[in-house]
């Protein structure tokens, strides 16, 4: 029954996707030892435009080169 | 006031999103007594790459044929 | 595999949640059709304090007297 | 550490956007004292026929031109 | 129409909610021209326990007076 | 910058949940190379009764010991 939420930047390949659903669904089974048949991992995938950290687009930090001190992306 | 979120892989049509849309402000009206006026339905859709069930994509599932048995999507 | 989450204020019954539950199950069932098997349907229940309108919250709104004219609810 | 979502129908601008990632930023900072650095901001655009409004979808209800009267979008 | 989730720890007054409301509505209609009456803001208290940042959970980075330099919350 | 939310039923405890947020931030590190420092991991909980699946409640779900088939919770 658990459903998760991956709220990212845009750029992620299907094969990362695919990783990620794939690990996560891993930890619920083993952490929580949730039915994996009906875990649900979903993957919502932003604009950097979209997303803003510190009060600053994340596409603004990334072209004045200070994102990586405050996130990768 | 109610605020509800629907979310699906791509595919509905604009007339299924209507009806969905009405249906459940309907339900919120009769079940809850609730003002559909204030009553609002967001219908969030996503690509079958970024949804994961069982821990495998949908897209895969489709392809494998396996989603049937799952899920029809 | 659908996923719906319905957002409202505190003060549904546990019948009004399973005719809710079951209504939307339905309707995407019919609509969309879904597998029910995977359909999720999670309701979120929220202090009357910590919602807003209209830039108010509804506890406040509704002590006024004016929640009817904005939302039941 | 907040993370706020602003869901609206699509068409703000880029620099709407900016205004709204640092206007709600401030407000955090302001009123609950939080740490701007681990406050993210996210803005997620919808289609006018996936919102729907006292039954019926934005897009329905702008073409009427009854948006107006229940909502400017 | 705006539709705003602002996710936080528990620790919020009720007036300090009031004002989260109103200032976040107020910047939607301005920056957005959005209609306030259709504008809502909803408040989401989260648990300590239940928040992580850089894999640890928000109350254990304050029990070990880590948290101010990552997040004041 | 990734904001992750789990939704589960009520039931797990604070090592649990301290296991799930450091093993889900590493995932988001390892795959896709994100900055833990800006990775946030919320589990957001809800009761049985607030839970439907394939249109009924967890709770009645579980009571007549039907779960196990379409999930553990």
């Amino acid at each position: 029954m658990p459903y998760v939420q991956v709220n990212i930047t845009k750029g992620a390949t299907n094969e990362q996707k695919a990783e990620l659903v794939e690990g996560i669904t891993d930890l619920l089974v083993k952490i929580l030892n949730k039915n994996p048949t009906s875990t649900q991992v979903i993957i919502n995938e932003f604009e950097t435009d979209s997303w803003g950290i510190a009060g600053r687009s994340v596409k603004k930090l990334r072209a004045e080169g200070k994102t990586a001190a405050i996130s990768k992306e």
